[in-house]
């Protein structure tokens, strides 16, 4: 078929969205190897046609911004029948002194959203942050979970499962050994168990290297439990995942154990410096407030603990987080349904005997990686590369580790500035208002 | 200055990143209206020229996908320091047959994400809904909040303040004529209040046409406790936002009282649809498994409930909503800080006495906007285009419920799918793998 | 029948025990109205001689506490099958001088526990406030509720009847004449509306004077139900209870909206009275160290805020209100199982700038009563006599409040004592040890 | 002094209440040994005679129901500034078949409560569960908890002491040595480390054989603190308590990894016996309705997860596991402020294929003694003597375990009982009405 047939039968419906890639690599391009690519591009630009044919309208900027998302070892796409891609407007930040075990300079932040202000306001925090000398940012924790449901006959077969897995004897060996077979540089850290009445979750715990790494984990924890089954047929996969990860969901337990990569910062603020970075001018450009560091210990308290107790939650005692990672998930090819959970954070801020204020973050659950998922997709490949932490580390999980350390650390440039503004007084509505573009 | 002047002071610190706008249009545009647009993409390149030198790499994508981020009418850019763009790759779905009250007939659902076998998955949920009638989706509150901490001298001082507020006489009527005076469509609809002792939070709700309305919000609350704290020179504001509003954190308030839209959706599912849909097959062929609803009954209580409770959530009631809101908000110029909390959901499943499947999905808190914020930039307009929901409804706020419904009807189609999946036992992990990737 | 046969019969399993307050007082006091209490001791002799029998053992302390558990007038007794009475070791503390809007004055708290230490810091913490000049203590809300969960038949319905409830017309009306008809004091004072899909919950919400009114809202939400069902025939009453209350369960909901009495109480510390009592000596008797205002601020910030969301809780952001909750409750003839959500409870602890410390406790939902329930047994009735408020207030529901302060400064007592034992060091253990029983 | 003088001298104040135990015995009973207990009664007349004074109201009952809260052998008593007890009406439900592990046979219950119709609808969950062979109630974790906020220099510090711990090395033992040092019977089996910024909370796990343990894990980790704080004296003890232990609070962190005993229950109710005990009647004694498995898998569902979940509860997943909780632990001794956690239950319906329905409760958290704390008093130990399980088991641990695995089938029985009852209908309110005292 050309490619005008296959246009057509398309149209017609006698082939599907998702087929176009193989008929037209097959057909049109005779499968030649390196043609793959060629071939997803017509078929987007195929798919794309039917949508503006099927709606009346024109979408010519989604197929503008089609980049080269297929592999052609692979002969895959990205993802299902793509039409082009969505851009998100990118700025940067920065330069912020970090001072982690991985990442430690000056960096420019790459960060994709549409919120005026927001870079702005990060770069301030920066300013601040720089002239405290930087931020400590460490990585204390790094796993990958997948939690399993296995439904077994009676509380008491569940005991002795839980018991028998907790044990890490034979039975433990040889799931490691099935959940480890396929992977390069992943490992089975762990496996928790939970026990609810007669089932039981089993939470696999992978360390993944450099990807984010719950795919891996997944496809681990099937072949985990497969050991498991067969070794006792009475047991019953209920599901393949039981929330118990807990993936894309604000949970409590990702607090406790950390998923991904748990980060920790912390910079010491002189109060000259937070008085000159958050003064409140008049029209007549005097200074008519300056904050300091007990303003921001008390917002700290009255905001991020005390409202958000009240507010109820589990994960969200901090002022603004999601902000930062979302910008820099969308920027860097990360899996941004999981913003909900790597947004889960805890602000700290102290006065010192010395006038000082110690503040930092602690993010518990932090999920990225620097290959695999979409890291190495034109756009999340250059702000990766700007980072200096795209693909595999020379030991495996170093450069994600630094990519963990630069978020947490971007992480509290931008509450830090936050806070600070909050405590000048109402100028959060006066900055967004100021700088937002309103087309 | 010419060009070549400027990128020779900017390179030498001598202009700041965010200054170029204004300097170029100036000096090399001439402040020519017309210009404004040229002069972003100007300072855009210069901003990616200094990135490119100062760190020695190259960022071609990055430049390649500016758009026109900028406004000419205000003089304004979309955010600040604009390198270009980053790009999500982008398919679609559907159709999918939505019995919304603002949406209503088949849609074809543009989903930005990294995530292989999401967009395949959706289908099959859409499949299922489609060949079950079409799913029911209505929103059944609309509001946006701003919750502000007052500080007061006494337990007595706030507790009065409550009362007066709560009686909605003079000082409420005086608040929502300043946070509706600027506002040409929004409303003042409440001023819920809190009480921490001698603080309290008063929450502003509004409803805001068919934006997402948090910048309003922001701006309207501020106005309206200029009225409060110039009555009552003894109370203070300690912060514009007191993180019981909730923004960008998963919060119970938000499911209590709703915020941005509250969407529930609902599909009746014949028995033999579930089955023709779900079913594992063996190597040759043979169907070695069919699901049955009351599986679905199972695992969502099992893992939505069980699972969920275990793990400690409030709003994570749910298989994987954060998927299809992230992907959605991706395509249509969202917050995608929003994601945290647009993705509480609560699922239900339920066999009925003619063994059909009642299925449905609440979603609380989805905020969402197709005015304002990124909504406006090339592919977001193009995508909410798609679903014929782009910029301001007929009547202020029906645009923005049609999205509301379309996103409750997706992730309808994406959570019956994946407790299908997941029902039909390993097939989480194999279809991830199959469609993986994997570059 | 003589009372040995009665005896003999219920022995040999021919009358069942809960049987035998009835038999006995037709037979052997041959329905002598004025012999009704006689006839329920006769019976819980008999109960208490069977489980002796039977179970070959003595029970003469159980049965020595038997009180007149018995009302003559209805012929009723207080629980089913009484065999006495459940002693807890009863002291008292104080005085503490305490102001609220009803409990004015000196109080002497009787405490009901089995704590050694317990009543010695609540003495210490009276000192502290005593000598603050005593602690404001108000009711800022007052309601209890009973949540219904009606099952309709799609989630237009639910969210038609929502709207019906939501505007206050006839059938809210109709309800709440059908709620107050039997209660002389209570009133229906809300119908709050839950929608989650095709199910909502409507949570009546009454005010029921000085009883704690768990069971009126039940019997009352339940005539208000009765109108809605005839009303609506293809709505179908699926639980009486739908745990929206919530009843006797930790929940934010209650944090949000109160239940019960929400309690605010507040005292101002000077540095020298804190300092006074908390000091920590040496074995000679010199103090090695003091605690200061800022001690307590930061002790309250990192256990009570940082350490309970580090825990996971949402109700439980202060140190130990549970104990003198129990204690009161205990003492007073309140209903056990509400101890676990009448100890929500907030602290707050903030220096202020005359070095002096605020210092209060919000407490959202102390569930209590003056009248009905336990408070009419002989010791509930003397405890709630020694704080002046046994029975029904001269206003309605003026007893409670009273009581409802009282508690709130009791509590505030016990929280700023632990507080500064903490801040002391490592007393905590040693106190324990010093007074502890270890029989 | 005689008895006379020294009580002119305690109203005059001229000495304190908590003095009066030791004067009495030294002036009065000449320091015999054996009058200890005498000295103890005599010191709760007089308190009691200067209540009554001051107050000029009368304390008969109070008086009367003093018990020997007194140890002759360490010359302590039980609380302080003892004034007698107070009494809670007892009754029993049962006979109910338990199949533990320790608890084997048919036990009577006590329950000390004032809820009426509370042990009515007890013995119709016994019935249940005695006509379906018993409910089998096991002891899945044990451990007692006490978590220690240590403030470190900085995050790396905290860092390393989380290492250094968790490496289970030299620190690691020399704390379990000093924390078992005066331990008889009670084990350090895990130290936890949970960090947050430059602090970090132990969080100690001990087994304390059969009592609860609570302030033994109070002062044995804090021997074990001091260890850590003379090696490492950069670090400080902020606070004995951190909340993240976590006692009497309501937390996830106590599901999670349970503390005191968590327990596990299951029973198979044959549809018949579901149906015979749940009938509803009109007044002719006709069969209006009867219940069936499935009903109450849904009301599990809708009220238990779905309702529990909209309240926003992390612990109350549950009908109304507190009131028997409550009951158990006032007749027995407990430390009622202890009820707040161990009410956490988690319960499961499931209609099983053969038509049978498949009932159980996990409760994670169930803070339980036999020795120490209330159970030696009087009635407290006729209670638990009641249950064969007072005192020390002959194996350490053993009677707690007995005892907790009675309290998990008593819940059982409860809870069955409730959502057959609310499955039934309007049924709540009117058992409660019928049996209500209302004196």
């Amino acid at each position: 078929m050309s490619i005008e047939n296959i246009k057509d039968k398309f149209l017609k419906g006698e082939i599907k969205a998702y087929e176009l890639e193989d008929i037209i690599f097959r057909d049109v391009h005779k499968c030649k190897k390196e043609d793959w690519g060629n071939a997803c591009k017509d078929a987007s630009v195929l798919r794309i046609d039917f949508l503006e044919q099927k709606l009346g309208k024109k979408f010519n900027h989604i197929r503008k911004h089609y980049d080269d998302f297929c592999s052609i070892d692979k002969k895959t796409t990205a993802i299902e029948q793509i039409i082009g891609g969505a851009v998100v407007p990118l700025g940067f930040g920065g330069p912020l002194k970090i001072k982690g075990n991985h990442a430690i300079g000056e960096f420019y932040i790459p960060l994709a959203n549409c919120e005026a202000a927001l870079i702005a306001g990060f770069n301030r925090g920066c300013n601040v942050i720089n002239e405290s000398g930087g931020v400590r940012s460490i990585v204390t924790k790094d796993s990958m979970t997948r939690s399993v449901i296995i439904e077994t006959p009676s509380i008491d077969d569940a005991f002795k499962l839980c018991e028998e897995v907790n044990k890490k004897g034979e039975l433990y060996d040889e799931m490691k050994k099935a959940a480890e077979r396929e992977g390069k540089v992943s490992k089975l850290v762990d496996i928790q168990t939970f026990q609810i009445l007669n089932e039981i979750q089993l939470r696999y715990v992978f360390q993944t290297g450099d990807s984010m790494g719950m795919n891996s984990a997944t496809k681990y924890a099937a072949n985990a439990v497969k050991v498991l089954l067969e070794k006792y047929p009475e047991m019953k996969l209920k599901a393949l995942s039981g929330n118990m990860c807990a993936d894309k969901k604000s949970t409590h337990i990702n607090v406790i154990f950390g998923r991904g990569k748990s980060v920790q910062t912390e910079v010491i603020i002189p109060l000259e410096v937070l008085k000159k970075n958050y003064q409140l001018m008049n029209e007549n450009g005097e200074i008519i407030k300056e904050i300091e560091p007990r303003d921001i210990e008390r917002i700290n308290y009255s905001k991020n603990y005390q409202g958000s107790a009240l507010a109820g939650t589990l994960t969200g005692f901090n002022a603004n987080v999601a902000n930062t990672i979302a910008a820099i998930f969308a920027a860097t090819g990360q899996d941004l349904a999981q913003i909900v959970e790597s947004s889960s954070a805890f602000d700290k801020a102290e006065v010192l005997k010395n006038g000082s204020l110690r503040f930092g973050v602690f993010l518990p659950c932090v999920e990225i990686g620097t290959v695999g998922g979409g890291t190495s997709y034109a756009t999340a490949k250059e702000c990766l590369d700007m980072l200096g932490c795209y693909g595999a580390g020379k030991k495996p999980g170093e450069n994600a580790k630094k990519f963990a350390e630069i978020i947490g650390a971007a992480v509290t440039a931008q509450e830090i500035n936050l806070l600070g503004t909050l405590a000048c007084g109402d100028e959060l509505a006066s900055s967004h208002i100021r700088l937002a573009r309103g087309k």
